[in-house]
C-alpha cells in the first residue's frame, strides 16, 4: 500500500481508500473530514481522488466494518501469563486478587493502552470494558483513538457502605466521561454480577442507567454454581432476578450467558438484551457449557462477541475469538451448521456496533468510518472463494493491515504510532505491580 | 533484527543466533554448516561470532524448537473456504469429493507449496501429510525446505482391484522418496481409516511399514458412527482391529482418536502410538467428543497435534491449533488444569518430533537446527512473565519472525523468499480446478 505519510494518523482529514473489496465488489470508499463515510463506489472515482487529502491504496484488500469486543477487562492485559493452569478459586484467591489489590490508576492507564494495541491489531475499533480506575482507562482510549463503553465494576456483596462507595464511583465516572465530551467514549453502569451485587445495588444501577440513558454491563450465568446459588438465595434464576431489578433493557450487555435456560433466553430476547459470548474464557476456565447462541438469536436477543480479560484468554484478538465462537457453538451444540460464518461476522460487526450504540457496523454512506483493511495477498486469503468465510475461519490478525476509527487512521501498513513505547511502558508497569505486591508480602 | 542478506536463505552456512532467549536464558545458538546445533551459551560468545557466516540478531526473541503438525492434507489448502457450514455428508458428497475428482499432480504441487507457506509462517518445520499425487507433494516440500512424512491415502473399500492399485501407488511413493535421497523427506504407508480399508489392506500396510521401517499414518475413531459400524462389522473396536492387523507400533500416527475408550487408550499406550489431536477440525465438524488426551498420556502414548486439512479448519496455523487444543481439553474434560501450557508445548515440539522421527524437538547440542524465533517486542508477549504460557495461550503466527529447518533459514524477518509468486500460482490453480470441475458438469 502506498501514499502513506506520518500525518495520515492525525485524523480530521478526508481519506480515499482505493483498490479495495467493499461489500463484495472492487471499489473505493471516501471518508470525509468529519469521519463519516461519504460514499462507496465501484472503480477508483477520479473525482473523489482529487478531493481527498490522503489516498490509501488497499492493494486488493477486503474492506470490512471494524470489529467490536463487547466484554473485556482491558487493563488485565498486565496480568497476561502471570498465572495459568490452576484451579479457579486458587487462581483467583492466591494470584489474581492479591495482585489486583495493588493496582493503581497509572497501572490501568498503561494496561489499557496495551489492550488497545492488541485490539487495534486484530481490527477492533470499539470495546465494552469493566474494571477500576476507569478515568484512567478513558484517558488511554481517548489517546489511542478507539471507541469504548466504560464501566466501574460495581460490587457490594450486600454491604450498604460498600454500595454507597460504588454508587459514588459510578457517579464520578459519569461526570468524568461527560466532561470529556468525546463521542467515542461512553460510560455504563457495571453491576458486576447477580452473585456479587445486592438487589438494591442492581436496582440502583438499572435506574441510573435509565435516568442517564447509558448502558448497563453485567456478568450473567458464567458458571453453573452461581445459577444454583441464585435460585437458593433469591428463589429465582439469574435472568429473572435481573428482570425484577430492571436490569434487562436493549442497552444491557450481559457477558457469558453460558447457563441460561430456554425461558431465560426468551427473557433476554423480550427485552432486546445483547449477550456477549466469551468462548475462549469459558473453555479455558472449563465452564462446562457454551452460550445458547441459537436460542438467544431466535428469541430476539442480539448476540455479540467478547474476549473477556487477558488473565483468562490470554489475549484480546477478536479474530481468534470469532473462530473459537463459530467452532465451539458447532461442537457444544452438536450441529455442523449452527453459527455459520456470516452470522459470526455479524456478531463482531453489526450486532456489536448495535450493542454499544456506535453506528450500524456496516460500510454505507453516512455511517461512521470504522473500517478495517484485511490483506488478500496472504496465505490465509488464498484462494479467496469467500471473503467472509476466510475472515472467520482462516485469517488471524496478521492479515489486518489498516484500521480506521471514526475516520482516524489508527494503524496503517501494520504500523501503530507509538507502539514500541507503549509496550515498553506496559511491561515496566506490569513488573512493577508484581514487585509492589511482593514487597507488601 | 539485523545482518540479513539474501543469501541467508541459501542453507549450508554456519549461523549464529545472538540476543535470544534459549531454554529460559538470554544467550546465543551456533548452527554449524551441516545444519546441526553446535552449541548454545549465555551471552554473545565473541569466539563463535568470528566463525559464523551469518549472524542473526534475535532482538530478545524467544528461540523455540520448531513446531510439528502431525496430521494434515496439505494440498487441501486449495479448497479453503470453497464450502463451509454445511451438513457433513452433503458437504463431502456435493462439494469436496466432486472437486477432488478433478485434482492433478500440478494442483497438489501448488497446494502443498501454499500449505508450506502457511505452516512456515506459524513456526512449523515438519508435518505429516496424507493425500494423493504425493510425488508432487514431495517436490514442493523439497523446494520449500521443510521436513515431512508423506503418505498416499490408501482406500480399498474391500475391493481387491482397488487394493492392488493402492499397493502400487504406495510402492511407487516409496521408490520415489527413496530416490530423492533427502533426509528431510520420508514416506509412510497411509491406510486411510478402519472403515475405508479392508483387513487385508490394513495388514499389507502394516507389513510394508515394518519391512521398510517407515511410518504408518491413519485416521482413527473420528466419529461415533464409525466406531459403532466397526463393532457391528468386525466385532471389535477400531483400535482392537488395528492391533489385530499389526497397525499399532511406535511408528504409527493415529489422527483424531476422539472416540477411543479407556481400553483403547491403553492399547495405544502399550504400543507407543502417537495420537494426533485435531481440535479445530473436530469442533468445526461437530464431532461431539475431544480426544482423551490425559488417558492416552497416562497410558504411555505420545500425544501430538495436527491441524487436519484446510477444508475443515480452515488454515494450517499450529499456534492457533495449540490454543484450541489446550482450551478444548479443559472444556470438554471439565478440568481447568488438564493439558497445561508446558504439556501443550511438548505436543508441538518434542512429542511431535519424536512421532515423526525428526530429532529430539529440543534446542541442544547435536540436534538438528530446527529453530523458530518468536518476537518479544509485540503485544502478545507483553508482559513476558512466562514464555511458554504466552506461546500457547497468547501468541499467534504474527509473532513468528524467523524459521530455521535443519540449519536452513526458511523465513527471516517475516520474509519467505518467493512467497508472492507461490500465492499467486496457488490462487490461479485453485480457481482453475473449480473451472475444470464446472466444465465437466
Amino acid at each position: 500500500m502506498t501514499n502513506e505519510d506520518p500525518d495520515i494518523f492525525g485524523g480530521g482529514s478526508s481519506v480515499l481508500l482505493v483498490n479495495v473489496i467493499v461489500n463484495g465488489k472492487k471499489g473505493s470508499i471516501y471518508i470525509d473530514e468529519s469521519g463519516k463515510i461519504g460514499e462507496t463506489c465501484e472503480g477508483t472515482n477520479a473525482g473523489l481522488k482529487s478531493e481527498a487529502e490522503f489516498i490509501i491504496d488497499g492493494n486488493g484488500a477486503i474492506a470490512t466494518p471494524g470489529f467490536t469486543n463487547t466484554h473485556t477487562h482491558a487493563a488485565m492485559s498486565l496480568l497476561r501469563g502471570y498465572a495459568d493452569d490452576m484451579h479457579l478459586q486458587q487462581w483467583l484467591s492466591e494470584k489474581i486478587w492479591p495482585l489486583e489489590a495493588h493496582l493503581t490508576g497509572e497501572d490501568v492507564y498503561r494496561g489499557t493502552e496495551l489492550a488497545c494495541i492488541e485490539m487495534i491489531r486484530s481490527g477492533t475499533i470499539a470495546f465494552n470494558d469493566m474494571y477500576f480506575f476507569m478515568d484512567q482507562a478513558a484517558k488511554a482510549v481517548d489517546e489511542m483513538g478507539m471507541k469504548a463503553v466504560l464501566c466501574h465494576g460495581f460490587i457490594d456483596f450486600g454491604d450498604e457502605a460498600k454500595r454507597e462507595s460504588e454508587i459514588k464511583a459510578t457517579e464520578a465516572l459519569y461526570s468524568h466521561v461527560k466532561g470529556m465530551n468525546n463521542p467515542r467514549i461512553k460510560m455504563a453502569t457495571g453491576p458486576h454480577a447477580p452473585y456479587t451485587v445486592s438487589r438494591e445495588g442492581l436496582t440502583w444501577c438499572s435506574e441510573f442507567s435509565k435516568e442517564k440513558d447509558v448502558h448497563l454491563h453485567i456478568h450473567l450465568s458464567e458458571t453453573e454454581t452461581e445459577v444454583k446459588e441464585c435460585i437458593e438465595q433469591h428463589g429465582k434464576k439469574p435472568a429473572e432476578l435481573l428482570e425484577e431489578c430492571g436490569c434487562l433493557t436493549n442497552k444491557t450487555i450481559a457477558a457469558h450467558c453460558c447457563w441460561l435456560d430456554d425461558a431465560e433466553c426468551e427473557l433476554l430476547g423480550k427485552y432486546g438484551v445483547s449477550p456477549s459470548h466469551n468462548p475462549a474464557s469459558n473453555m479455558k476456565l472449563a465452564g462446562g457449557r457454551a452460550m445458547p447462541y441459537q436460542k438467544l438469536l431466535d428469541a430476539g436477543a442480539n448476540p455479540t462477541l467478547g474476549t473477556d480479560g487477558c488473565s483468562s484468554n490470554n489475549n484480546l484478538d477478536i479474530l481468534e475469538e470469532v473462530k473459537f465462537a463459530a467452532l465451539l457453538q458447532k461442537f457444544f451444540w452438536n450441529s455442523d451448521t449452527v453459527l455459520p460464518a456470516n452470522e459470526a461476522y455479524d456478531m463482531i460487526t453489526s450486532a456489536g456496533a448495535k450493542a454499544l450504540g456506535f453506528g450500524p457496523g456496516r460500510i454505507e454512506k453516512g455511517a461512521p468510518a470504522d473500517i478495517v483493511l484485511i490483506r488478500t495477498d496472504v496465505a490465509c486469503n488464498t484462494p479467496l472463494y469467500n471473503p467472509v468465510s476466510n475472515i472467520i475461519y482462516s485469517c488471524g490478525s496478521n492479515a489486518v493491515d489498516t484500521v480506521i476509527c471514526d475516520g482516524r487512521v489508527l494503524m496503517h501498513e501494520n504500523t501503530i504510532p507509538g507502539e514500541e513505547e507503549i509496550l515498553k511502558k506496559a511491561s515496566e508497569t506490569a513488573f512493577d505491580l508484581v514487585r509492589r505486591k511482593e514487597d507488601a508480602g
